[in-house]
């Protein structure tokens, strides 16, 4: 069942720990939003130590956008001591599809650890279902698909919750599809609020862990709940970006649902 | 003596090199932070060139947050140039006590490198002295010991400044405790803030390094002055963040004593 | 011809990808400012895909300003698909004479690829030419030559258009010598705002590759000009920090003629 005020409250008294093995380019961003939103984020991708820290936390984010061997054998044994403890998974694959070497590391993922929520654009989620997809480094152009059928595929193709973000996110298990349409467009002016949304997932999975279709959506609409409100009284990215923050800081579960736009086609 | 208002004067003045190896999570963070402050950070961590950084620098600030061999290799061989040259260094240990690789690493940098000031949270100051402590991934959520008596015990046990922070933080040699009660709670709210404050402990001893006791003191009391700057008109952790940097930035040496608020225990 | 309003109208219109290859400490910095900007960025440093990820780039941004030989390889191969493609590549040289090994690595990649334009401070590039020059850490104090002058032999001697940013900035082929007087002094608080320079050389180099020299010049003048309306407001570095971002997206390509600064000596 929908129910973001309530899973948001539930995390906020919980504080679950969230690995993220993320990339470069956005690891203050991803621990900020997640600790603005009432989670504890913990970055650490040596493969001394991933294993143990994945035996802590309540779940684990995946994120390909600056690959490297170590950091994706890092990556393997996380998800596979994530998948030991049942712990939900998180997959970004960031710019899969415009090199071979990301296509191959996100399918090796796919294949190798047990992957609850795929979230990527939908050029990311069309080029991992063999779909035509415009890729343009680590930008989505374009999916030759619709957003609601490519989010079913990519879930019965690929044994995921498929997460498909755009101007509407789409979440499929396969069966069920929910189209989410809270968000702002200078999300798309800032770096990394893609991955954001990933650890975010992450976040609302570990805290309604039974339910991942509703927690993946709820995810999603929160964070653009936090966007719209951002938005108002930015006078651009970086503005936007630093009250990004503020806004998920000052998400309230008590009205949050009625300000998110969930709908099940 | 206590004169936090001098030594950021000495600071500004001869700008010193704070070299940092620290994570990839407040590189930026912690970079703007010293800049901002008045000295000049320099990020450098490849075996090639440590020693040489370490060689021109007027501190060494180690953090292990995002931890792996090679980093660890290098964290070795610019503490013992550092300490050829008997320049302060700071060993912030992010996350001890969360996996056996950080617990142990913490440990080889403590025994093999003379450690001027140990800035850490109290549960991962508590961890390093043996002290029941929890700590999930990098937070600290208690320490089974009164935080004065922590600080005093970690100094002399580990033969360092211990300097744990926390609502209050507690700076021991050993002998003496100052208790620092600057600062604001949205500091817990931005994911780098302890690492912040490690990299402005460099700062100070930087400029004062007589007096590694009294400068650690004054770095923790004039962060948290700027966090009260900057929390004032702040909306949330995110517009706190900014104004952060502008505080620092605006610090008076002439203001700056009648407003730190430490205490000789 | 100086028509940077024409350039900036022109990158809009084509996003063209730019890979970066850069520091720890500014990544998402650049990549926010690319983006802001209009074009778009992608971050990867593998040696398994940085030749596909240039093959598909219209420019390439090396930076050396966190070094590791991993790194180097990297730059390395990137820069030779560059050359191959015959696509701009910019390298920014941090802190180029502060070790032996940043030193070294400059010289390498400028002997072995293809740079179009070698972006620094007065004293990475008074290294670089053999002259007298004080660098601290990534900090440049001083260059014992003239700046003009300095470009001008940058540019004869090692066969790049060299771009010396500074209090002005001079660009030169080892001809002409274009001085570039936009900018405030609040981007020298900022970590990165070099770094930054030199991304978005490789942003308007994408948009305008027949003609390096102007591309260069009106990069830094477009720069310049978003810092000063960055700072109209700015209540230190931190709010400076975040309005950048917003300066640069709003740059507007019918008026940024009339407000660039640049002369021909």
């Amino acid at each position: 069942m929908i129910a973001a005020g309530e899973t948001l409250r539930v995390m906020r008294e919980q504080k679950p720990l969230v690995h993220q093995i993320t990339n470069y380019v956005v690891m203050n961003e991803t621990a900020n939003a997640t600790l603005a939103l009432g989670a504890l984020p913990v970055m650490a991708h040596a493969v001394e130590e991933v294993e143990e820290m994945a035996g802590i936390a309540s779940s684990l984010v995946i994120n390909i956008g600056t690959l490297s061997s170590h950091w994706v054998e890092a990556m393997l044994l996380a998800g596979r001591a994530a998948a030991a403890r049942r712990i939900p998974v998180v997959l970004d694959p960031v710019g899969v599809g415009a090199t071979e070497y990301r296509t191959a590391t996100a399918r090796r993922i796919l294949d190798q650890i047990e992957v609850t929520v795929l979230r990527g654009n939908a050029g990311e989620v069309a080029t991992l279902v063999g779909a035509q997809a415009e890729v343009r480094g680590v930008e989505s152009i374009g999916a030759g698909i619709e957003p609601a059928e490519l989010a079913r595929a990519a879930a019965q193709r690929l044994g995921v919750i498929a997460s498909a973000t755009g101007p509407v996110d789409h979440v499929s298990d396969g069966a069920r599809v929910l189209a989410v349409s809270n968000g702002h467009e200078l999300l798309a002016a800032v770096t990394g609020t893609g991955c954001i949304s990933s650890a975010l997932t992450g976040c609302f999975l570990a805290a309604k862990p039974a339910e991942p279709l509703e927690a993946a959506a709820e995810a999603l609409a929160a964070f653009g709940v936090a966007a719209e409100d951002a938005a108002a009284g930015a006078q651009g990215p970086g503005t936007f970006h630093a009250r990004l923050y503020d806004a998920l800081y000052a998400l309230d579960p008590a009205t949050l649902d009625r300000r998110i736009r969930i709908e099940e086609l």
